[in-house]
This record gives C-alpha cells, structure tokens and sequence, in this order.
C-alpha cells in the first residue's frame, strides 16, 4: 500500500470532469464531485464516490435517490458552492427548485440526471455509489464549453483546446 | 428508466481524464479508459469500471492487480492505441516492458498506479473495479498538460485553458 501523500500527489494531476450532486434524505445536500462517469448505457448506469470527509457523507448514504448535475464552464459558481466547506447551498432560494419526487435541482443546468443508487460499496470509509438514471433534462441547443478541475485549477474546453489527432496507421477514413 | 441514447447523450459532454489500464491474467491486456478515479487517500483506492462491450473485459475480471497509467497530453498515441478497437497493443515490444510482478507497463508515461484489485461489481453487464494503490511511480519533474477527453474530441489542458476564479463572498485570502 502507497503512503496517502504519494497517492495524492498521483491524482493531483488527473483531470475529471465536475457534477453537483444533491439529494434529499429528510435534509437536502448537495456537493460538488469530481468522481462521476457512465458505467453501462444500456443499462443506464453511473457511478460516483464520495469521502468519508465529506460533510454530505452521512446524509447521501440515506438517500434512494440523487440529482446529478453535469457542469459546464458557465456553472463554475455552482462548482465553487458544492465545494465549500461549511456554506449553505440553499441559502439563495431564486437558485433551485424541487422536483415532484423531492431532490433539488439547480437552476442554469444544461444537463443534469435523476438516479435511484442501486450499489452503495463502502470502500475505506469512503463510498462508492452505483445508480440507474431514471430521468434526464437537457436545455436546448448544445451547452457551454466543458469544465474541468485538475492540480486545484479549473478549466475551460475551448475549441482552442483541442488536440488534433495524427493519422494511425492502419486506420481508415470513414 | 432512460433510453441508451438519452444517456449516451448526456454524457457525451461530460469531460474525463484518461488512463490506459493493463493486467496480465495469462494473456497481456491493455485498454483505454475515462472512468478512473481516486476514492479515497488513506488508505489509496481508486475505482474505474469497464464494459462489458471491451474486449478486455473477461481478462480483466480474472486479473488481482492491473496498472493504471495515468496519460498526459504528450502520451495521445497510448491513449488511442488502447481505445482503437482489434488493434495488437504490444505488437511494438520497444514500448512496454513488465514488472517484476508480471504486469505490462508502457514507457513514457509520468505516473502510473498498481493497484490490487479489492472489489469487482457486476453493473448492468459492466463490472465496477474498486482498487487498493499498491505501488506508483512518477517521473521527475512536472508531468505535460493534461489530456481529457469530451465528446469525441481530445483536448490538452493547457495555461490558457485555466479559469480565473470569482472571489468568493465571505472567503479569506490565506
């Protein structure tokens, strides 16, 4: 087993993709995750962890259900809010709504997924989650450029940003 | 439950960092994947799931430990060579070599992970891998930009590519 330090200084520098997950099991949360991606799409299965240093640990373990939030560049604010420790992410009641069935969703969301958590896996302290998605919103037209935190630093996917890919041998165009 | 398509779309515009993940359970696999991340520091768990679509899928689940190498920018060609579908990954013999413990390791990356497999969760088909970091190399110095990967399109982290944060209402400078 690696020292957590070594561990740390491994990931710093993987790049993830942000969600705002909320829920609410008797109290809403909501927290900002870095964890999640598709599993399965038929079914339609996603996956997340959460820390046992999360304040929202506790509380999410309850939960049947969850929101999922896909983040672009534009709901950085929202990244910044599920992120902060100790700040009330509902204080500001012009920013989220509940759905019929009772989680939270925030507002300016281009895309965002309900799933009932069908695996709760504890893995030291920690929790992964395995859920199905049972609904699903998208805004009209495509969404803003794509966010990404890695090394403590968010960033933007630009149209500058991508990378042209060379020709692989062997391969064919279409 | 959603349509396949309702999920793949949702997702599509979800960004990931890469890894290429490689196990040797009598024959040597390696494969692509945008699912990699860290669980948990103390102790080192990571998680990342794969397909039942793979081909490395049945290998993978005989496998006890595997690598995990986490890709830069720079290392696009091992990021498509494991993701190009019937393609031989260890044709070129000049590109990986194995550990004393028997697991394919490919050169040029900065940082990779082996990782001893703790849980294995049947998902849809899919299988969820929970691992314990049993050993990690980094190269000296900072690694290159980061690589992502959305919508189908690869994309280099680059300083550019950084977002100025807003400051936060009632947030103190260190």
């Amino acid at each position: 087993m690696i020292s957590a330090d070594d561990f740390k200084q491994a990931f710093r520098l993987h790049p993830s993709g942000v969600a705002l997950i909320t829920a609410d099991p008797g109290d809403p949360v909501a927290f900002t995750a870095s964890s999640v991606s598709a599993v399965s799409a038929d079914p339609p299965l996603l996956m997340f962890s959460v820390s046992a240093l999360s304040s929202s640990a506790l509380s999410l373990r309850l939960a049947d259900t969850v929101v999922v939030h896909l983040l672009a560049a534009d709901n950085l604010d929202l990244a910044i809010l599920g992120a902060h420790r100790g700040a009330d992410r509902f204080a500001d009641t012009t920013r989220w709504r509940r759905l019929p069935t009772g989680e939270p969703v925030f507002n300016d969301v281009h895309t965002w997924l309900r799933a009932r958590i069908l695996h709760r896996i504890d893995a030291g302290g920690s929790t992964v989650f395995v859920g199905t998605a049972i609904e699903s919103a998208s805004g009209s037209g495509e969404p803003d450029d794509g966010l990404v935190y890695r090394n403590r630093t968010w960033h933007r996917l630009a149209p500058d940003s991508v990378v042209r890919v060379p020709e692989l041998a062997g391969s064919q165009s279409a």
